[in-house]
C-alpha cells in the first residue's frame, strides 16, 4: 500500500501543472495555455505528423516523452524560449524540480520517468528529437493561426523565430520546409516583423 | 501538402478540447477542469499505474486511446456520467462527433483515430479495460481530495459512485479494491452521503 500511496501523491503534484501559464494562447481564447492541456495537445501531435519523423521512431516512447518532460515546470515555471536570463538558470532549476517531483514515485519508477525528461533534455535519440518537433510546431501554429499576437506582444523577430526552432530540421526535414515557408508568410502577412 | 493541411486543421481544431469543462475540479485550484488537461493527466496515470493492470496490456495502445477519446466532447460536450438525460443520447452525439472531427484527417488516418475511440466505448479489450480504469480513478481521487465538493453539488450517493465505478475491478482489482476502501472513507468522513 505504502507503493500505491506514493503513486496517488504524485499523480495528485500532477494537479499543478495545471496551473502553470505559458506565453501562447488556444486558437480563438482569450487566455494563456496552461502546461498540461499543451502536453497533450503536443502530445497528440506527435500521433498525427509520426509519418514527418527523419528516422524510424518508436512512436509510443516519443509520447511517454512528450508527457512526462514538462512535469520539471511544476516548481521550475515555464522558461519563455526567448528569455535568456530565464534561460540561463534554467537547467538548474530544472534539475532541482526533477529531483523533487520524480523523488514523490517509488525510486525504480521515479528513475524511470526522470529517464525520460534527462533523455528529452539531452536530444541525442530520434525519439527525444521527434518530440522536439512536437514541441516547437504546435507554439508556431498558434502563433501564426492567431495572427502573430504572441511575437508582437513578446518582441519576437523573424531571425529568431528561424534560430529558435532550426531544431525542427534534426527531428523532421519535411515539417521543418513547411515551417520556414510559414514563417515567410508571417512576415509577409504582417504577424512576424524581419 | 494537400494532407499536411488536413492533419494541421485537425490538430488546431483539437484547441477547442481546452474549452470543453468538466464537472470536476483539479486539486486545490477554484476552476472546472477542462478535458484536455484531463485527458494529460489520465494518460499519465495510466503509465504510474501500469503495474496494477488485470491482464497484460500494450500500455502505448492504452495511452493513444486515452489521449483521442474524449476528443469527440468537441462536438457532443462532457456528458456527466450521473446524467441520466444526457446519457440518454450520449452515443448519438459523440457518433456525429466522431464523424466530423476524425472526418478532418486524412481518410486512412481518420479511421485508424475513429477506431480508437471505438475500441474505448466497447470496452471489449484488455487495453481498453485499463484506459477505463484511469479515466474513472481520476475523478475519484479529485473528489475525494477535494472534501466531497463535486459529489455534494451535484448531490451523488456512495452507491451511485460505487456502480458506476465497479468497472474499474474488469480492468484491475487491485485499484477497485483500494477505490472501495476509498468510497468507504469518504462516507466515514462525511464527504459522501450513504
Amino acid at each position: 500500500m505504502e507503493r500505491l500511496q506514493q503513486q496517488i501523491t504524485f499523480i495528485l503534484e500532477l494537479d499543478k501543472l495545471k496551473s502553470v501559464l505559458r506565453r501562447t494562447k488556444p486558437t480563438g481564447m482569450d487566455r494563456q495555455e496552461n502546461t498540461a492541456e499543451h502536453s497533450w495537445h503536443i502530445a497528440t501531435l506527435a500521433l498525427v505528423m509520426a509519418e514527418y519523423a527523419n528516422e524510424s521512431v518508436d512512436m509510443s516512447h516519443v509520447v511517454k516523452m512528450l508527457l512526462v518532460h514538462d512535469i520539471v515546470e511544476i516548481d521550475a515555471d515555464d522558461t519563455f524560449i526567448y528569455d535568456n536570463v530565464g534561460n540561463a538558470d534554467k537547467w538548474e532549476r530544472e534539475t532541482q524540480a526533477a529531483e523533487r517531483l520524480f523523488g514523490l514515485l517509488p525510486a525504480e519508477q521515479g528513475a524511470e520517468f526522470k529517464a525520460l525528461w534527462l533523455e528529452y533534455e539531452a536530444q541525442s535519440t530520434p525519439e527525444a528529437r521527434f518530440a522536439k518537433v512536437a514541441d516547437r510546431l504546435m507554439p508556431l501554429l498558434h502563433n501564426y493561426h492567431n495572427g502573430g499576437d504572441g511575437w508582437k506582444i513578446h518582441q519576437v523577430r523573424a531571425h529568431q523565430v528561424r534560430q529558435v526552432n532550426s531544431v525542427i530540421d534534426h527531428g523532421s526535414r519535411e515539417l521543418w520546409t513547411f515551417v520556414q515557408a510559414l514563417i515567410d508568410d508571417a512576415v509577409v502577412k504582417g504577424y512576424l516583423a524581419e
